[in-house]
């Protein structure tokens, strides 16, 4: 790993440059280089709190001025409780999972001596541009290294001290590796990101780790391909054959368990079959989380009439935006729907192609919604939180995408990685193929 | 099919809502369409090979004031032996293909009655921007229908005729099917491109079927991902162990059989110990072809002092930019390398990552140099010119892509899908699920 005051161009070409020798290392020279990073960090581990803790200090100097919002100040802190622990863990997490470099996807016997694989190999360079959080640089390190993959981190000045003790720690444990130093940079230099932006020629991938806005400025700002989501507008179709409990357990956990979490629930669209069965119920529930419920007029006329006035009193009037807003709080807007035609319809115009959910007691309907909803995640009776990396079990997860290319939905190892065609011959050439006298027909038998 | 008038913004709305249900259809519907368009252009042959004459006609007439070149006329004749004959077989060869739709490539149980899948879909919206070849707009509907995604077609003003009786036509057998209209729609208003490459928010893949300079300029001017290849640099390198006989043929094969095609080699990178036994042998068989040599001094010394003064007095001598040059003629750029690192070197820095080959007899150099090269082919001992879909046997192509994320080298259906993530639950909610008491871990069982 080097720390680069380098042009965004060159730190860019030297980490192509490197990804050429990091992508034919075998499996043990990458997972040794994990080993390394651990033992280096572990040992490192006053120096790196040290520089963490001049990095708080300013970090608060410039909340009491106002100049920052104390939320950072948490996500700064590598001293919290557990969190050293759980970056040290997460390499050694990442070192022991599947090797994702060499695997074959497809084997064809185009004719005798001529074979054709299909052979995953690393993207080759990934630009991670992420916020204040200084465990995410190991985290990172440690993905790209395992994926073959060179990487360029830009991260939030906030932690520039501690992003550079740790830097230079796995910078020395990896000059005892394989891995080349050039593989992982750490860019300092401020204002860089539109120059990295640029650098299509190099890199091949950019994973934006941090708000909606940053991804939506990245995606707006770059020719390169970039792996996120800016937004998760997720809806959740309750149909009248559910059972109450069901919908009132799904539900709740859907919008209160995180309710900033991109997986949230932003959108419940009621069936009018269950206005007057179940919503009440689940609007009760609600409520008693402390929820706000901004109800359409059908909705709203339902729950006033079989609600208790306390309750009712708190409802609010949903306006259209409701409908396209991710709330990222405790609020939830309420639609009603005639059926299952206008739940999809509405999903899918409205939506943002994230996670959405059916709540019925019907595998008919439930398949329909399935088939029909057009995003990463489509769930039958259960909350959209299980739309997760590690719910999954996919070990680690890179970020979420709501991309229609390459990669969708919780992205493990396998979206940093493309593939290959190699085909290994004995001199065949094509004018010897085709039809007519003289010619033969490829043999195209799967191996 | 629609034959739109309407702006390329709701062109591509409507192409978006049309995919909803488009990609909701069995198998069948989509086959059964395929097999309604097939029967219906046969019956609407006289009336399309009239329409395409107009085109022909004005084509000449615009060729003979020098406003066209003469290379189009050729490309634009549906009437030419076979073509019309090898667009229909190409419609149900689409049809008998595998259904690329609903694969399921991951199965795993989370906990009882909570199974995650990934099933392939659709990606939605393709808007394929070609040039004057009629016969492409009945490929590329084929494909769209068979893939369930919606595509928006706009091709080159040479045909528009043509275009417009063969889309009248599709547009009318498609009436008798479950596939909605607004699924494929072509496009004749004039100067639309731009304005069609800023649909973002509907369209999901920009495919570009034409020149290097058509496909550059779409990736230039456009934030929708883009499938395609804008060069085809190969190169090959010839080792000294292998067989004379096996590196003419290749050579030969991979300069020669079609030098405007991107799979043609455009560098032969030659091993120092090869410059006195192999290369004068393959030079010879190129020169008797008709090829350009442009020789860097060792291959030009060696070369000179080998072949007879007739040969060698009509080697030229290469310059830097040859070696970034993809010629796309009957021209080959020679470089002497001392060995293999030096020739994965020069691959992965002056290649385009389309194709590249070794010759030798050492697996061992083979494998390093598959390993090395970081190109969508690598291939050993067989010519460049196998890359190619059909060759590879994916029944179709659609095109060849040097992208390095989503799809890779020829690009079959499969590339025209991505996949969701689909839970079945029995109302299961997150926060059960953790450490500690009251919670359990999830199963991840691989199903």
């Amino acid at each position: 790993m080097s720390l680069t005051n380098a042009s965004p161009a060159e730190a860019a070409k030297a980490a192509k440059l490197a990804s050429h020798s990091l992508s034919t290392l075998p499996t043990s020279a990458r997972n040794h280089a994990l080993t390394a990073i651990h033992s280096a960090l572990s040992q490192a581990k006053d120096e790196i709190l040290l520089a963490n803790a001049k990095d708080l200090k300013q970090a608060l100097e410039a909340a009491n001025n106002g100049e920052l919002s104390l939320s950072i100040i948490s996500r700064l802190d590598l001293g919290k409780k557990g969190k050293w622990e759980d970056m040290l863990k997460g390499i050694l997490d990442v070192r022991d999972l599947e090797d994702p470099v060499g695997k074959i996807s497809l084997r064809t016997k185009l004719d005798d001596g001529l074979n054709l694989e299909r052979v995953s190999c690393p993207i080759g360079v990934l630009l991670i541009i992420f916020e204040a959080r200084p465990e995410v640089i190991a985290n990172i390190a440690s993905l790209a290294i395992k994926s073959g993959n060179s990487a360029i981190l830009k991260g939030g000045k906030e932690s520039t001290e501690s992003f550079i003790a740790i830097s230079k720690v796995i910078s020395s444990a990896l000059e005892l590796t394989q891995v080349p130093n050039n593989a992982i940079q750490l860019v300092t230099t401020r204002d860089v990101i539109p120059q990295l932006l640029q650098q299509d020629q190099y890199i091949d991938l950019v994973i934006p780790r941090g708000s909606n806005e940053l991804v939506r400025y990245i995606k707006d700002s770059t020719k390169i391909p970039v792996l996120g989501h800016a937004d998760g507008l997720c809806s959740i179709y309750l149909e009248h054959t559910v059972s109450p409990e069901l919908a009132v357990n799904v539900i709740v956990d859907s919008k209160t368990s995180y309710p900033a979490a991109c997986n949230s629930v932003e959108t419940l669209l009621v069936e009018e079959a269950s206005l007057d069965t179940l919503l009440p119920q689940v609007a009760e529930a609600l409520l008693a989380k402390g929820v706000s419920l901004r109800c359409d007029a059908s909705s709203k006329a339902a729950l006033t009439s079989k609600l208790p006035a306390s309750s009712s009193a708190i409802l609010q009037d949903a306006e259209e935006v409701d409908f396209d807003t991710e709330h990222l709080s405790l609020t939830l807007a309420i639609k009603t729907v005639p059926g299952l035609t206008d739940a999809v319809t509405h999903i899918n115009t409205h939506g943002s192609h994230h996670t959405d959910c059916i709540l019925t007691s019907s595998s008919e309907l439930a398949e329909s919604f399935i088939a029909g909803v057009n995003s990463a995640g489509v769930f039958w009776n259960t909350s959209t939180r299980m739309a997760d990396g590690m719910r999954y079990g996919f070990g680690t997860e890179v970020g979420i995408s709501t991309n229609k290319i390459h990669a969708r939905g919780p992205v493990g190892l396998e979206g940093l990685m493309i593939y290959k065609y190699v085909i290994r011959g004995s001199g065949q050439i094509t004018v010897s193929y085709g039809e007519g006298e003289g010619h033969k027909p490829f043999k195209h038998e799967k191996m």
